[in-house]
């Protein structure tokens, strides 16, 4: 039926002038992807992967929201149906996704890592299986780093996880440079005193430091934020709803701790307090340690009851909030920037209406310091998808400088996303080509290769800051 | 002036392939027009029009608004000048609505309606009055149904309203079957208690049912369920500026209600509370009967105190209002989802800023028991144009499954609306046409139109599950 | 490299209709610039600038955000740094702001005022330098407005600001009209009760009635308002976060008013009621001598304090708030349209999730007395640019009658900013040529250019009612 395969080389590209810009300056960076959920264990052990419906599906929330939306039930999705059944049911999901990015994305993933030119629907779903299932073993997670040009990778850690698998793949000198995430959410969750007292064993164990006083709290935090920076970690990262920042003295998050540790549940308020105390003292550690705080603002978690009872969190029941409060994000920023505290930031937010708004108040604390200093962050969750790629690079083109962004992460838990690298750089090549083929931009494509180069990955190295393989230097 | 007529066989069809999905799959399926305010009595009775001002402008608040906003008296828009004076104070104001949906709109009637190609403007005045007028006769409510090839029509009701018309009309075998929608608005609008106590007479006369406890009028009101049920109603409509969604209980909704059967005002937050009682109940009635709840979430009404005064409701001083908040929703939804009583819902919202929101909202209570059991609505009232449809598809698209749309309804109060589905399906394949040239989609022009067969038809014939006559079955 | 300069004829102008409605239509117009901040001063004394430095950079606090975001430091912004230096960082600045307005805003700049085709890059820095400074001589204030065709001025000033040299200046007998703007902000800036006296004196100075009564308080601004109408002002302006619409009595009023005397700081909530109050009174004494009353509605100023303590107000520490509630919009022009005292409104919102709600719920104050008497304003601040325009018409177009738009302004402190007017005029021929060549506007380019020509000066000009010089009349 096609005269051509669906994912070919100008894909997404509409003019000459994007073809030229992907083929010539995009396509050749390596990727830095400087915040993912990947398992750092599967990397130190080059994990090999069983079969397709594993690697392609296993913890892909995505997916399982496509599939229940087409009416797959839950057996197929996270259930106790077999791989194969499993696999079944997303292929003859997949031609229903027409526009949808999972469209995009499952497409490029079988073309990208397994040379499959195949329609992905239930013809060719035996097809698939066996071909893809045939390519595994040489697709175990070290080759795949290497033959997607990996420069970095930032996992996401509690500051109670081990980092020593870090070092361990340190030592196997890959030129894949892998450093833990200090994502401390779990210090600000205080709604359930007793799995917070469980959670500062793990800190007192970790840390070396037995938490029983507030000081202790905020030392073992401090002493972990050290052991991250040596094990080469540069950024820090709190997923929040809101951006908490609330005024809060030491001494009244000292009390709010003290009433935890008696088991007892907090003051209304108090966890709003307690949380803009702490992001606050993880900007000053950001600043002081020349790391770069990620602000992940917006969703909305576990809003199906029933389904958060049966199968937890983080299977596809999260979504949008309403829009984030611009006068808290302008507080916090404030706040630290009032005694020259305020750390590299990259905000991201998940309601696009935001966009515009946020994008202006990170403008208003870019002091000349450094180039790009506050950052608009990528297109995050569910704006990880065409439209909103190109509305957030509008929107930061528009308002700020899109010249110094740093780019592309995959934010995902699988090792068959990079392609979504290549996706984003098809959406920033296509965006600049139709500005060159209408004149909005000078018929220069020297100049806007060298912007293409730079968002794809020269920004990101320079602004992070991350130590890198010599071949990446 | 023009080289050929404004409305043509391609008009809004950009590519080749958009005119393809449009002439083969688009224009040919039926119209399920699932919501609609049009009167039974005018089906019922054939009803025929004295001219084409009654049929044009009647009671159609946009053109209102756009003579209104071109500086036109009110004696032209709702007031006492004559059919001939407010029609030719409209065809004045069409030249100033270049690039508004009502140039588009208007033109596509006179086409479709009159088969006529005049420019409407008042050098075209005369030939338009007498032309149209002409044809008038022949353009009866029946055989407008069936010229544009409507399976099936869903009107608006109150509870109290006899559906005995829609009864009469099963009885004249139409191709095109009429059924009652349950929008019991009035249910909860106790502001006034005194219009409520009448409006609760209406309701104990045509349920049979003497209401004058809680009991009774819970009773009252399922029965007329059931009797609208039987009638063939699938469908039940909720107009209001936010989602009710307060806890309540039913020895709280007792009160609230002898409450207002003393005459007395309800309490702070009773009307709140009382719109959610029900709001939950008239979704466990749809979920146990099959039907579905369209929510219509977000105008702000009567904003305009004088013209109220002066020209009472529905004429067009309603507007978009604020954010729709999607924890309420939320909470909607998750209380009765929590009890496995959920209905099929079909979301409308009205400010654009909350489409993103609301449609990951909805998907996460898709359950995988129904393909596109939670529906994101088509463009509703003042986002029905082609720019806001593209933003609602497109929505839908990123973050849903575009393909289990149930696509385009009139929600009109005019027989001259059925046009809306044709520009419906024009935006549709132009959407699709473009992606196809883009390489966006796959080059596969069957699988495509097989998507726009669904949009357009197929799709809401098997979510509704309205009895269609053979014809369309 | 280039193969044709950067700004040519036929700039962002994408089809031939496009081209054809500019050059035939739009080029042509007058400027009609009804809101800007130009001082009175430079154009009566017709002053002749320093250096380029100073007149493209001076007090442009656009270019400042982009320098601070691209790392330039404060010494080059608003520092101690040369002329020189400055414009040196500036141009090494511009390569950077590719996307950005300013790349575009200037090289119109270079081109439209110095007839300069070069690259805005270092390498070009000595050359553009020298260029330009050797034009300013004759590019003195007064050649200016004769050379971009400026038939009106409308400057910004505080009812206490002398408005002698705009009668200074109607001496000269300049083609260019400049009146003053009734900006009354400093009327209700009440937080600061010793501020707000010493502003009262100088109330008391130019109004020449003695304030120390609420009374005299009004009488005063009455005074100055008859006085500025008496000058040939017929708008008023009005920058608000909010929109003020609380009920407020003269009684209330009058009593804040008295504390306030007494030197002590407002109780909570009087701020918003006094503003309430004062806004309703300007909007009154606007209806009466018909002026347009304008509101700027959303932005968040000084945010950063560190920046504020150090450079003061409209340093480029500003940006675009949370969503303007629509409610509050209705109260205010519902309260004054209940009497009949509603004057001619122009809206601008600077959050762009804002524009539906806000445009519908002017559409509901249309009252046919005048067409367009409810404006929404061109896109404003950082709305003003490409696609913001776009939205900004779109929406109007979608929600109202474009074709009554009173069109661009420049809102802007500089005398390089007309070439704004011709950008805006590029984007709306650029809109209305692509829906010509795609069949969405009949095929009339005499109807098309008719509506540019209307936007582009004539309904501002029959809008607003200032009185033109012969040659523009």
């Amino acid at each position: 039926m096609s005269h051509h395969p669906f994912i070919h080389d100008d894909f997404l590209l509409e003019t000459s002038q994007a073809c030229e810009l992907y083929h010539r300056f995009a396509k050749l960076a390596p990727i830095y992807d400087y915040h993912c959920h990947l398992p750092p264990a599967e990397i130190a052990s080059n994990h090999e992967f069983p079969d397709i419906a594993d690697i392609w599906m296993g913890g892909d929330h995505y997916k399982w929201r496509a599939m229940r939306a087409n009416g797959v039930s839950e057996d197929y999705c996270t259930g106790k149906a077999s791989p194969r059944e499993k696999f079944d049911a997303w292929v003859a999901t997949v031609p229903y996704c027409l526009r949808n990015p999972l469209y995009h994305w499952s497409h490029l993933e079988l073309k990208r890592y397994f040379d499959l030119d195949l329609r992905i629907e239930p013809a060719n779903a035996d097809a698939i299986w066996e071909a893809c299932n045939a390519k595994l073993p040489e697709l175990r997670t070290q080759s795949i780093l290497d033959h997607f040009n990996v420069a970095a990778i930032c996992t996401t850690d509690d500051p109670v996880d081990p980092i020593d698998l870090h070092g361990a793949i340190a030592k196997q000198d890959l030129n894949t440079r892998v450093y833990p995430t200090f994502r401390p959410d779990k210090a600000y969750a205080i709604s359930d005193p007793k799995a917070f007292i469980v959670w500062l064993k793990k800190l007192s164990n970790s840390s070396g430091i037995t938490v029983s006083t507030f000081d202790d709290f905020m030392n073992a935090l401090e002493k972990r934020h050290a052991d991250f920076h040596d094990a080469g970690c540069r950024l820090s990262d709190h997923g929040l709803e809101q951006c908490p920042s609330e005024p809060c003295s030491t001494g009244e998050a000292a009390s709010i701790f003290n009433r935890l540790m008696e088991g007892r549940n907090p003051n209304a308020g108090s966890e709003l307090k307690f949380a803009s105390f702490l992001l606050r003292q993880f900007g000053r550690w950001a600043a002081k340690r020349g790391w770069t705080q990620q602000l992940h603002l917006g969703p909305l978690r576990n809003n199906s009851s029933r389904q958060f009872a049966r199968l937890g969190p983080d299977t596809g029941f999260d979504s949008i909030g309403e829009s984030v409060s611009v006068k808290s994000v302008q507080h916090y920023l404030d706040d630290l920037d009032a005694t020259g505290e305020l750390p590299k930031i990259v905000l991201y937010n998940l309601n696009p209406s935001d966009n515009y708004a946020l994008t202006t108040m990170l403008g208003n604390f870019q002091d000349g310091s450094l180039a790009g200093k506050m950052q608009f962050g990528s297109g995050w969750w569910f704006l990880d998808q065409e439209e909103a790629m190109q509305w957030q690079m509008n929107t930061l083109s528009q308002l700020g400088i899109l010249r110094r962004f740093v780019g592309m992460l995959t934010d995902s838990r699988s090792f068959l996303s990079y392609p979504r690298h290549e996706y984003f750089r098809r959406v920033l090549c296509n965006l600049l080509g139709n500005d060159l083929k209408r004149g909005a931009l000078p018929d220069d494509i020297e100049l806007i290769g060298q912007m293409v180069r730079e968002i794809s990955f020269e920004n990101a190295k320079n602004y992070f800051g991350l130590e890198l393989a010599p071949k990446y230097s």
